[in-house]
Protein backbone atom coordinates (compact mmCIF):
# COMPACT_ATOMS: atom_id res chain seq x y z
CA UNK A 1 0.00 0.00 0.00
CA UNK A 2 3.27 2.05 0.42
CA UNK A 3 3.64 4.86 -2.87
CA UNK A 4 6.00 7.36 -3.78
CA UNK A 5 4.88 9.78 -1.49
CA UNK A 6 5.05 7.24 1.26
CA UNK A 7 8.09 6.89 2.85
CA UNK A 8 7.75 3.00 4.28
CA UNK A 9 9.54 3.59 7.29
CA UNK A 10 6.64 6.49 8.30
CA UNK A 11 3.43 3.62 7.91
CA UNK A 12 2.10 3.03 11.78
CA UNK A 13 -0.02 -0.04 12.32
CA UNK A 14 -3.44 0.91 11.90
CA UNK A 15 -5.07 2.34 15.07
CA UNK A 16 -8.52 0.85 16.00
CA UNK A 17 -10.78 2.50 14.25
CA UNK A 18 -8.74 2.43 11.09
CA UNK A 19 -8.56 -1.22 11.16
CA UNK A 20 -12.37 -1.48 11.73
CA UNK A 21 -13.31 1.12 8.68
CA UNK A 22 -10.59 -0.63 6.56
CA UNK A 23 -8.84 2.59 6.07
CA UNK A 24 -5.29 2.80 4.60
CA UNK A 25 -2.78 6.02 4.24
CA UNK A 26 -1.72 6.35 0.72
CA UNK A 27 0.97 9.19 1.27
CA UNK A 28 2.17 11.55 4.13
CA UNK A 29 4.29 14.87 3.31
CA UNK A 30 4.63 17.89 4.94
CA UNK A 31 1.66 19.57 5.40
CA UNK A 32 -0.27 16.74 3.33
CA UNK A 33 -2.28 13.29 3.88
CA UNK A 34 -3.99 11.00 1.86
CA UNK A 35 -5.89 8.42 2.86
CA UNK A 36 -8.15 5.88 0.98
CA UNK A 37 -10.76 3.04 1.86
CA UNK A 38 -12.87 0.38 0.05
CA UNK A 39 -16.89 1.09 -0.12
CA UNK A 40 -17.79 -2.49 1.85
CA UNK A 41 -20.59 -2.41 3.08
CA UNK A 42 -20.30 -1.52 6.48
CA UNK A 43 -19.59 2.21 5.71
CA UNK A 44 -23.43 2.31 4.18
CA UNK A 45 -25.98 4.40 6.17
CA UNK A 46 -29.89 3.71 6.35
CA UNK A 47 -30.44 5.15 2.69
CA UNK A 48 -28.00 2.21 1.72
CA UNK A 49 -25.16 5.13 0.47
CA UNK A 50 -22.10 5.30 2.49
CA UNK A 51 -22.54 7.28 5.68
CA UNK A 52 -21.91 10.74 5.98
CA UNK A 53 -19.73 10.03 9.06
CA UNK A 54 -17.12 8.11 7.04
CA UNK A 55 -16.76 11.28 5.04
CA UNK A 56 -16.35 13.30 8.68
CA UNK A 57 -14.03 10.71 9.66
CA UNK A 58 -11.99 10.46 6.55
CA UNK A 59 -11.61 13.72 6.82
CA UNK A 60 -10.65 14.47 10.10
CA UNK A 61 -8.00 11.74 10.05
CA UNK A 62 -6.31 13.26 6.63
CA UNK A 63 -6.29 16.83 8.09
CA UNK A 64 -5.10 15.49 11.08
CA UNK A 65 -2.07 13.90 9.97
CA UNK A 66 -1.92 16.48 7.51
CA UNK A 67 -0.84 18.77 10.52
CA UNK A 68 1.25 16.50 12.34
CA UNK A 69 4.22 15.26 10.04
CA UNK A 70 7.61 15.08 11.08
CA UNK A 71 9.04 12.95 8.93
CA UNK A 72 10.83 11.26 11.72
CA UNK A 73 9.05 7.53 13.26
CA UNK A 74 10.59 8.20 16.47
CA UNK A 75 8.55 11.97 17.00
CA UNK A 76 5.60 11.12 16.56
CA UNK A 77 2.81 14.30 16.96
CA UNK A 78 -0.58 14.33 18.07
CA UNK A 79 -3.45 16.93 17.29
CA UNK A 80 -7.05 17.23 18.83
CA UNK A 81 -9.49 18.69 16.88
CA UNK A 82 -10.87 21.56 17.92
CA UNK A 83 -13.70 22.25 15.30
CA UNK A 84 -14.41 20.26 11.82
CA UNK A 85 -16.75 21.67 8.98
CA UNK A 86 -17.65 19.30 6.22
CA UNK A 87 -20.07 20.09 3.30
CA UNK A 88 -21.81 16.69 1.18
CA UNK A 89 -21.35 18.04 -2.40
CA UNK A 90 -22.14 14.78 -4.58
CA UNK A 91 -22.66 11.36 -3.98
CA UNK A 92 -19.92 8.71 -4.79
CA UNK A 93 -19.76 6.42 -7.32
CA UNK A 94 -16.97 3.42 -7.77
CA UNK A 95 -15.50 1.43 -5.38
CA UNK A 96 -13.70 3.20 -3.07
CA UNK A 97 -13.20 6.57 -1.42
CA UNK A 98 -9.60 8.86 -1.05
CA UNK A 99 -9.39 11.68 1.43
CA UNK A 100 -6.88 14.65 1.43
CA UNK A 101 -5.81 16.61 3.75
CA UNK A 102 -3.54 20.09 4.19
CA UNK A 103 -2.41 21.55 6.74
CA UNK A 104 -3.19 25.38 5.19
CA UNK A 105 -1.85 27.96 8.27
CA UNK A 106 -1.49 27.97 12.10
CA UNK A 107 1.59 28.24 14.50
CA UNK A 108 2.94 26.04 17.24
CA UNK A 109 -0.11 25.02 19.03
CA UNK A 110 -2.94 25.25 16.86
CA UNK A 111 -3.05 24.47 12.99
CA UNK A 112 -6.01 25.43 9.93
CA UNK A 113 -6.46 22.42 7.50
CA UNK A 114 -8.66 21.92 4.55
CA UNK A 115 -9.39 18.22 2.76
CA UNK A 116 -11.73 16.79 0.33
CA UNK A 117 -13.00 13.79 -0.45
CA UNK A 118 -12.89 12.31 -4.17
CA UNK A 119 -14.53 8.89 -5.61
CA UNK A 120 -13.17 6.57 -7.98
CA UNK A 121 -14.04 8.56 -10.88
CA UNK A 122 -12.90 11.88 -9.31
CA UNK A 123 -15.56 13.89 -8.32
CA UNK A 124 -15.08 15.58 -5.66
CA UNK A 125 -17.64 14.09 -3.15
CA UNK A 126 -17.06 16.40 -0.13
CA UNK A 127 -14.78 19.26 1.11
CA UNK A 128 -14.23 20.27 4.83
CA UNK A 129 -12.03 22.53 6.75
CA UNK A 130 -10.85 22.27 10.33
CA UNK A 131 -9.22 23.67 13.39
CA UNK A 132 -6.55 21.92 15.21
CA UNK A 133 -4.33 21.67 18.29
CA UNK A 134 -1.47 20.35 18.76
CA UNK A 135 -0.95 18.05 21.45
CA UNK A 136 2.38 17.89 23.58
CA UNK A 137 5.02 15.93 21.62
CA UNK A 138 5.68 12.61 23.43
CA UNK B 1 -32.85 -1.01 24.14
CA UNK B 2 -36.58 0.56 23.94
CA UNK B 3 -37.75 3.21 26.21
CA UNK B 4 -40.45 5.56 27.07
CA UNK B 5 -39.44 7.59 24.37
CA UNK B 6 -38.82 5.39 21.63
CA UNK B 7 -42.26 4.02 20.12
CA UNK B 8 -41.22 0.46 19.76
CA UNK B 9 -42.80 0.02 16.46
CA UNK B 10 -40.62 2.98 15.39
CA UNK B 11 -37.19 1.12 15.99
CA UNK B 12 -35.94 -0.17 12.88
CA UNK B 13 -33.00 -2.73 11.99
CA UNK B 14 -30.03 -0.93 12.11
CA UNK B 15 -28.14 -0.24 9.38
CA UNK B 16 -24.67 -1.25 8.72
CA UNK B 17 -22.45 1.87 9.92
CA UNK B 18 -24.57 1.26 12.73
CA UNK B 19 -24.20 -2.07 13.29
CA UNK B 20 -20.48 -1.79 12.64
CA UNK B 21 -20.31 0.22 15.12
CA UNK B 22 -23.07 -0.31 17.75
CA UNK B 23 -24.47 2.50 18.68
CA UNK B 24 -28.78 2.37 19.39
CA UNK B 25 -31.63 4.95 19.04
CA UNK B 26 -32.79 5.31 22.02
CA UNK B 27 -35.49 7.88 21.59
CA UNK B 28 -37.35 9.39 18.85
CA UNK B 29 -39.68 12.16 18.88
CA UNK B 30 -40.80 14.99 16.98
CA UNK B 31 -37.69 17.15 15.98
CA UNK B 32 -35.36 15.34 18.43
CA UNK B 33 -33.27 12.04 18.28
CA UNK B 34 -31.34 10.55 20.45
CA UNK B 35 -28.72 7.63 20.20
CA UNK B 36 -26.59 5.68 22.19
CA UNK B 37 -22.80 4.30 21.85
CA UNK B 38 -20.96 1.92 24.05
CA UNK B 39 -17.31 3.28 23.93
CA UNK B 40 -15.19 0.02 22.54
CA UNK B 41 -12.26 -0.47 21.40
CA UNK B 42 -13.03 -0.31 18.12
CA UNK B 43 -13.76 3.47 18.26
CA UNK B 44 -10.87 4.42 19.45
CA UNK B 45 -7.65 6.84 17.50
CA UNK B 46 -4.37 6.73 17.02
CA UNK B 47 -3.95 8.23 20.71
CA UNK B 48 -6.09 5.54 22.27
CA UNK B 49 -9.27 8.40 22.66
CA UNK B 50 -12.64 7.93 20.86
CA UNK B 51 -12.13 9.43 17.32
CA UNK B 52 -13.57 12.70 15.97
CA UNK B 53 -14.96 10.84 13.23
CA UNK B 54 -17.13 9.16 15.93
CA UNK B 55 -18.78 11.90 17.20
CA UNK B 56 -19.34 13.44 13.86
CA UNK B 57 -21.04 10.55 13.26
CA UNK B 58 -23.45 9.83 15.78
CA UNK B 59 -23.90 14.04 15.23
CA UNK B 60 -25.03 13.34 11.96
CA UNK B 61 -27.24 10.45 12.33
CA UNK B 62 -28.85 11.75 15.71
CA UNK B 63 -29.16 15.25 13.80
CA UNK B 64 -30.38 13.28 10.61
CA UNK B 65 -33.03 11.42 12.51
CA UNK B 66 -34.26 14.21 14.17
CA UNK B 67 -35.29 15.99 11.05
CA UNK B 68 -37.29 12.74 9.91
CA UNK B 69 -39.42 11.42 12.54
CA UNK B 70 -43.00 10.97 10.83
CA UNK B 71 -44.03 8.06 13.61
CA UNK B 72 -45.19 5.96 11.04
CA UNK B 73 -42.94 3.03 10.05
CA UNK B 74 -44.27 2.81 6.83
CA UNK B 75 -43.29 6.59 5.87
CA UNK B 76 -39.95 6.42 6.05
CA UNK B 77 -38.32 10.34 5.63
CA UNK B 78 -34.98 10.22 4.15
CA UNK B 79 -32.85 13.50 4.27
CA UNK B 80 -28.96 14.24 3.10
CA UNK B 81 -26.63 15.96 4.96
CA UNK B 82 -25.57 19.33 3.21
CA UNK B 83 -22.91 20.68 5.73
CA UNK B 84 -21.87 19.53 9.46
CA UNK B 85 -19.62 21.31 11.69
CA UNK B 86 -18.75 19.76 14.73
CA UNK B 87 -16.52 21.71 18.21
CA UNK B 88 -14.89 19.33 20.21
CA UNK B 89 -15.49 20.61 23.99
CA UNK B 90 -13.92 17.93 25.83
CA UNK B 91 -12.58 14.44 26.25
CA UNK B 92 -15.18 11.55 26.85
CA UNK B 93 -15.38 9.57 30.50
CA UNK B 94 -17.08 6.75 31.37
CA UNK B 95 -18.11 4.11 29.43
CA UNK B 96 -20.59 4.99 26.66
CA UNK B 97 -21.78 8.30 24.62
CA UNK B 98 -24.94 9.58 24.47
CA UNK B 99 -25.36 12.03 21.15
CA UNK B 100 -28.71 14.40 20.58
CA UNK B 101 -30.05 15.85 17.80
CA UNK B 102 -32.96 18.89 17.36
CA UNK B 103 -34.24 19.93 14.23
CA UNK B 104 -34.34 23.91 14.99
CA UNK B 105 -35.84 25.16 12.05
CA UNK B 106 -36.30 24.49 7.86
CA UNK B 107 -39.19 23.97 5.86
CA UNK B 108 -40.31 21.21 3.69
CA UNK B 109 -37.05 21.07 1.22
CA UNK B 110 -34.17 21.82 3.83
CA UNK B 111 -33.96 21.57 7.67
CA UNK B 112 -31.67 23.37 10.34
CA UNK B 113 -30.43 21.11 13.28
CA UNK B 114 -28.66 21.43 16.79
CA UNK B 115 -26.51 18.65 18.38
CA UNK B 116 -24.62 17.41 21.58
CA UNK B 117 -22.81 14.55 22.32
CA UNK B 118 -22.54 13.87 25.98
CA UNK B 119 -20.20 11.37 28.14
CA UNK B 120 -21.45 9.05 30.78
CA UNK B 121 -20.98 11.36 33.78
CA UNK B 122 -22.94 13.97 31.64
CA UNK B 123 -19.80 16.32 30.54
CA UNK B 124 -21.07 17.95 27.12
CA UNK B 125 -18.10 16.34 25.01
CA UNK B 126 -19.36 17.98 21.23
CA UNK B 127 -21.86 19.98 19.82
CA UNK B 128 -22.50 20.24 16.27
CA UNK B 129 -24.62 22.16 13.75
CA UNK B 130 -25.90 20.91 10.45
CA UNK B 131 -27.92 21.69 7.46
CA UNK B 132 -29.83 19.01 5.80
CA UNK B 133 -31.74 17.97 2.72
CA UNK B 134 -34.88 16.36 2.47
CA UNK B 135 -35.02 13.29 -0.39
CA UNK B 136 -38.87 12.37 -1.62
CA UNK B 137 -40.56 10.70 0.24
CA UNK B 138 -39.87 6.83 -0.96
CA UNK C 1 -29.01 51.25 26.97
CA UNK C 2 -27.85 50.01 30.09
CA UNK C 3 -30.11 47.44 31.48
CA UNK C 4 -30.16 45.02 35.34
CA UNK C 5 -28.06 42.50 33.13
CA UNK C 6 -25.26 45.05 32.29
CA UNK C 7 -23.05 47.00 35.22
CA UNK C 8 -22.97 50.45 33.57
CA UNK C 9 -18.85 50.71 35.27
CA UNK C 10 -18.65 48.03 32.09
CA UNK C 11 -19.84 49.58 29.06
CA UNK C 12 -16.92 50.91 26.78
CA UNK C 13 -16.90 53.31 24.40
CA UNK C 14 -18.19 51.78 20.87
CA UNK C 15 -15.65 50.72 18.95
CA UNK C 16 -15.48 51.70 14.69
CA UNK C 17 -17.10 48.26 13.48
CA UNK C 18 -19.98 48.91 16.27
CA UNK C 19 -20.32 52.28 15.84
CA UNK C 20 -20.38 52.34 11.92
CA UNK C 21 -23.03 49.52 12.13
CA UNK C 22 -24.57 50.91 15.34
CA UNK C 23 -25.24 47.82 17.63
CA UNK C 24 -24.90 48.46 21.44
CA UNK C 25 -24.34 45.82 23.92
CA UNK C 26 -27.39 45.31 26.21
CA UNK C 27 -26.29 42.61 28.39
CA UNK C 28 -22.39 41.59 29.58
CA UNK C 29 -22.17 38.92 32.11
CA UNK C 30 -19.75 35.61 32.80
CA UNK C 31 -19.85 34.08 29.89
CA UNK C 32 -23.16 35.65 28.22
CA UNK C 33 -23.50 38.63 26.44
CA UNK C 34 -26.51 40.25 24.09
CA UNK C 35 -25.76 43.37 21.68
CA UNK C 36 -29.10 44.99 19.63
CA UNK C 37 -28.69 46.53 16.14
CA UNK C 38 -31.88 48.84 15.03
CA UNK C 39 -32.12 47.78 11.13
CA UNK C 40 -31.29 50.54 9.44
CA UNK C 41 -31.19 50.87 5.70
CA UNK C 42 -27.21 50.97 5.88
CA UNK C 43 -27.32 47.01 6.66
CA UNK C 44 -29.63 46.06 3.72
CA UNK C 45 -28.04 43.80 1.08
CA UNK C 46 -28.47 43.51 -2.92
CA UNK C 47 -32.23 41.82 -2.11
CA UNK C 48 -33.05 44.53 0.67
CA UNK C 49 -32.35 42.13 3.40
CA UNK C 50 -30.33 42.29 6.21
CA UNK C 51 -26.61 41.27 5.27
CA UNK C 52 -25.96 37.92 6.05
CA UNK C 53 -22.66 39.74 7.15
CA UNK C 54 -24.51 41.75 9.81
CA UNK C 55 -25.04 38.17 11.37
CA UNK C 56 -22.29 37.36 11.48
CA UNK C 57 -20.70 40.36 12.82
CA UNK C 58 -23.40 40.26 15.63
CA UNK C 59 -22.90 36.60 16.37
CA UNK C 60 -18.53 36.95 16.24
CA UNK C 61 -19.40 40.15 18.82
CA UNK C 62 -21.78 38.85 21.04
CA UNK C 63 -19.69 35.11 21.36
CA UNK C 64 -16.52 36.90 21.91
CA UNK C 65 -17.69 39.35 24.73
CA UNK C 66 -19.22 36.60 25.83
CA UNK C 67 -15.94 34.98 26.71
CA UNK C 68 -13.89 37.82 27.65
CA UNK C 69 -16.47 38.76 30.63
CA UNK C 70 -13.89 39.97 33.62
CA UNK C 71 -16.19 42.09 35.66
CA UNK C 72 -13.47 44.74 35.97
CA UNK C 73 -13.51 47.24 33.30
CA UNK C 74 -9.34 47.67 34.02
CA UNK C 75 -8.35 43.55 33.11
CA UNK C 76 -10.11 43.69 29.30
CA UNK C 77 -9.53 40.20 28.06
CA UNK C 78 -9.43 40.06 24.17
CA UNK C 79 -9.96 37.43 22.05
CA UNK C 80 -9.13 36.23 18.45
CA UNK C 81 -11.74 33.79 16.54
CA UNK C 82 -10.32 30.74 15.01
CA UNK C 83 -13.31 29.82 13.54
CA UNK C 84 -17.36 30.87 13.16
CA UNK C 85 -20.03 28.78 11.86
CA UNK C 86 -23.23 30.51 11.09
CA UNK C 87 -26.71 28.82 10.00
CA UNK C 88 -29.25 31.18 8.55
CA UNK C 89 -32.87 29.96 9.43
CA UNK C 90 -35.64 32.86 9.11
CA UNK C 91 -35.50 36.43 7.70
CA UNK C 92 -36.01 39.33 10.43
CA UNK C 93 -38.98 40.80 10.82
CA UNK C 94 -40.05 44.29 13.00
CA UNK C 95 -37.27 46.99 13.91
CA UNK C 96 -34.11 45.19 15.46
CA UNK C 97 -31.83 42.23 15.41
CA UNK C 98 -30.72 40.38 19.05
CA UNK C 99 -28.15 38.35 19.10
CA UNK C 100 -26.87 36.76 21.99
CA UNK C 101 -23.56 34.57 22.86
CA UNK C 102 -22.71 32.12 25.13
CA UNK C 103 -19.11 30.55 26.24
CA UNK C 104 -19.80 26.98 26.85
CA UNK C 105 -16.63 24.93 26.67
CA UNK C 106 -12.66 26.08 26.75
CA UNK C 107 -9.64 26.62 28.76
CA UNK C 108 -7.41 28.77 29.50
CA UNK C 109 -5.83 28.86 26.19
CA UNK C 110 -8.96 28.58 23.43
CA UNK C 111 -12.97 28.63 24.19
CA UNK C 112 -16.43 27.86 22.70
CA UNK C 113 -19.45 29.75 22.15
CA UNK C 114 -22.88 29.37 20.85
CA UNK C 115 -24.59 32.34 19.57
CA UNK C 116 -27.72 32.98 18.16
CA UNK C 117 -29.89 36.16 16.38
CA UNK C 118 -33.23 36.62 17.24
CA UNK C 119 -35.76 39.30 15.60
CA UNK C 120 -37.81 42.11 17.69
CA UNK C 121 -40.59 39.08 17.00
CA UNK C 122 -38.50 36.64 19.36
CA UNK C 123 -37.81 34.52 16.11
CA UNK C 124 -34.71 32.55 15.58
CA UNK C 125 -33.30 34.30 12.83
CA UNK C 126 -30.19 32.61 12.69
CA UNK C 127 -27.72 30.30 14.66
CA UNK C 128 -23.76 30.28 15.41
CA UNK C 129 -20.99 28.23 16.78
CA UNK C 130 -17.33 29.13 17.27
CA UNK C 131 -13.93 28.78 18.70
CA UNK C 132 -11.54 31.51 19.84
CA UNK C 133 -8.15 31.93 21.35
CA UNK C 134 -7.54 34.20 23.95
CA UNK C 135 -5.06 37.30 23.63
CA UNK C 136 -2.61 37.78 26.58
CA UNK C 137 -4.08 40.13 28.86
CA UNK C 138 -2.91 43.77 28.74
CA UNK D 1 -12.80 50.08 -10.75
CA UNK D 2 -13.61 47.82 -13.71
CA UNK D 3 -10.69 45.22 -15.17
CA UNK D 4 -10.65 42.86 -17.64
CA UNK D 5 -12.51 40.44 -15.31
CA UNK D 6 -15.40 42.61 -14.98
CA UNK D 7 -17.68 43.10 -17.72
CA UNK D 8 -19.19 46.84 -17.36
CA UNK D 9 -22.19 45.54 -18.24
CA UNK D 10 -22.90 43.82 -14.72
CA UNK D 11 -21.58 46.20 -12.96
CA UNK D 12 -24.62 47.27 -10.63
CA UNK D 13 -25.01 49.81 -8.04
CA UNK D 14 -23.76 49.42 -5.05
CA UNK D 15 -26.35 48.00 -2.11
CA UNK D 16 -26.39 49.78 0.73
CA UNK D 17 -24.17 47.78 3.31
CA UNK D 18 -22.12 47.51 0.27
CA UNK D 19 -21.59 50.93 0.12
CA UNK D 20 -21.65 52.01 3.83
CA UNK D 21 -18.90 49.24 4.55
CA UNK D 22 -16.94 50.31 1.27
CA UNK D 23 -16.23 47.25 -1.11
CA UNK D 24 -16.16 47.07 -4.68
CA UNK D 25 -16.77 43.86 -6.96
CA UNK D 26 -13.16 43.55 -9.20
CA UNK D 27 -14.41 40.47 -11.09
CA UNK D 28 -17.46 38.58 -11.46
CA UNK D 29 -17.18 35.29 -13.99
CA UNK D 30 -18.84 32.16 -14.01
CA UNK D 31 -18.71 30.52 -10.70
CA UNK D 32 -16.13 32.65 -9.09
CA UNK D 33 -16.68 36.57 -7.89
CA UNK D 34 -13.43 39.11 -6.36
CA UNK D 35 -15.13 41.86 -4.26
CA UNK D 36 -12.24 44.03 -2.31
CA UNK D 37 -12.55 46.97 0.48
CA UNK D 38 -10.03 49.61 1.84
CA UNK D 39 -9.31 49.12 5.76
CA UNK D 40 -10.40 51.95 6.51
CA UNK D 41 -10.61 52.86 10.27
CA UNK D 42 -14.65 52.06 10.44
CA UNK D 43 -13.92 48.11 9.96
CA UNK D 44 -11.90 47.85 13.03
CA UNK D 45 -12.94 46.06 16.09
CA UNK D 46 -12.14 46.91 20.17
CA UNK D 47 -8.69 45.79 19.40
CA UNK D 48 -8.10 48.16 16.68
CA UNK D 49 -7.97 45.16 14.25
CA UNK D 50 -10.66 44.04 11.47
CA UNK D 51 -13.49 42.80 12.51
CA UNK D 52 -14.09 39.75 12.07
CA UNK D 53 -17.61 40.43 10.68
CA UNK D 54 -15.42 42.14 7.94
CA UNK D 55 -14.03 38.96 6.64
CA UNK D 56 -17.66 37.31 7.06
CA UNK D 57 -19.55 39.98 5.37
CA UNK D 58 -16.87 40.06 2.36
CA UNK D 59 -16.65 36.17 2.26
CA UNK D 60 -20.39 35.91 2.36
CA UNK D 61 -20.51 38.48 -0.79
CA UNK D 62 -17.91 37.18 -2.86
CA UNK D 63 -19.78 33.01 -2.45
CA UNK D 64 -23.33 34.56 -3.17
CA UNK D 65 -22.00 36.78 -6.40
CA UNK D 66 -19.87 33.72 -7.40
CA UNK D 67 -23.19 31.31 -7.77
CA UNK D 68 -25.13 34.05 -9.15
CA UNK D 69 -22.92 35.05 -12.04
CA UNK D 70 -25.59 35.13 -14.93
CA UNK D 71 -23.87 37.44 -17.28
CA UNK D 72 -26.96 38.85 -18.28
CA UNK D 73 -27.77 42.15 -16.50
CA UNK D 74 -31.47 42.05 -17.14
CA UNK D 75 -31.30 38.32 -15.49
CA UNK D 76 -30.53 38.77 -11.57
CA UNK D 77 -30.32 35.60 -9.82
CA UNK D 78 -30.90 35.62 -5.93
CA UNK D 79 -29.32 33.55 -3.09
CA UNK D 80 -29.82 33.18 0.24
CA UNK D 81 -26.95 31.78 2.36
CA UNK D 82 -28.07 28.95 4.41
CA UNK D 83 -24.68 28.62 6.14
CA UNK D 84 -21.43 29.71 6.58
CA UNK D 85 -18.03 28.90 8.27
CA UNK D 86 -14.82 30.89 7.86
CA UNK D 87 -11.68 30.36 9.54
CA UNK D 88 -9.58 33.06 10.73
CA UNK D 89 -5.70 32.19 9.31
CA UNK D 90 -4.11 35.27 10.10
CA UNK D 91 -3.87 38.80 10.25
CA UNK D 92 -4.12 41.46 7.43
CA UNK D 93 -1.23 43.69 6.83
CA UNK D 94 -1.27 46.47 3.91
CA UNK D 95 -4.06 48.55 2.58
CA UNK D 96 -7.02 46.29 1.87
CA UNK D 97 -8.92 43.35 1.79
CA UNK D 98 -9.17 41.36 -1.28
CA UNK D 99 -11.73 38.74 -1.47
CA UNK D 100 -12.59 35.25 -3.31
CA UNK D 101 -15.45 33.25 -4.15
CA UNK D 102 -15.97 29.83 -6.16
CA UNK D 103 -18.93 27.76 -6.71
CA UNK D 104 -17.18 24.21 -5.90
CA UNK D 105 -20.56 22.23 -6.61
CA UNK D 106 -24.73 22.12 -6.00
CA UNK D 107 -27.25 21.96 -8.84
CA UNK D 108 -30.18 24.41 -9.65
CA UNK D 109 -31.35 24.64 -6.02
CA UNK D 110 -28.32 25.19 -3.47
CA UNK D 111 -24.71 25.32 -4.56
CA UNK D 112 -21.50 24.87 -2.45
CA UNK D 113 -18.90 27.58 -2.62
CA UNK D 114 -15.50 28.30 -1.29
CA UNK D 115 -13.85 31.58 -0.13
CA UNK D 116 -10.57 33.05 0.82
CA UNK D 117 -9.42 36.89 1.66
CA UNK D 118 -5.85 37.99 1.34
CA UNK D 119 -4.45 40.89 2.43
CA UNK D 120 -2.30 43.55 0.21
CA UNK D 121 1.07 41.33 0.66
CA UNK D 122 -0.89 38.32 -0.52
CA UNK D 123 -1.15 36.29 2.71
CA UNK D 124 -4.26 34.50 2.90
CA UNK D 125 -6.31 35.99 6.22
CA UNK D 126 -9.21 33.94 6.20
CA UNK D 127 -10.73 31.48 4.40
CA UNK D 128 -14.68 29.88 3.95
CA UNK D 129 -17.04 27.55 2.95
CA UNK D 130 -20.90 28.03 2.57
CA UNK D 131 -24.17 26.44 1.50
CA UNK D 132 -26.43 28.26 -0.79
CA UNK D 133 -30.22 28.57 -1.65
CA UNK D 134 -31.03 29.92 -4.60
CA UNK D 135 -34.74 32.25 -4.99
CA UNK D 136 -36.57 32.12 -7.97
CA UNK D 137 -35.46 34.24 -10.50
CA UNK D 138 -37.36 37.54 -10.75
Amino acid sequence: MTTPDLDPKLVEDSYPLQQHLGFQMTAWQPDYARIEVPLTKVLMNRQGLPHGGVHATLLDSAMGFAGCYTGDPDRRQMALTLSLTVNYLAQAEGSHLIAEGWRVGGGRKTYFAEGKVSDALGTVIATATGVFRYRSME
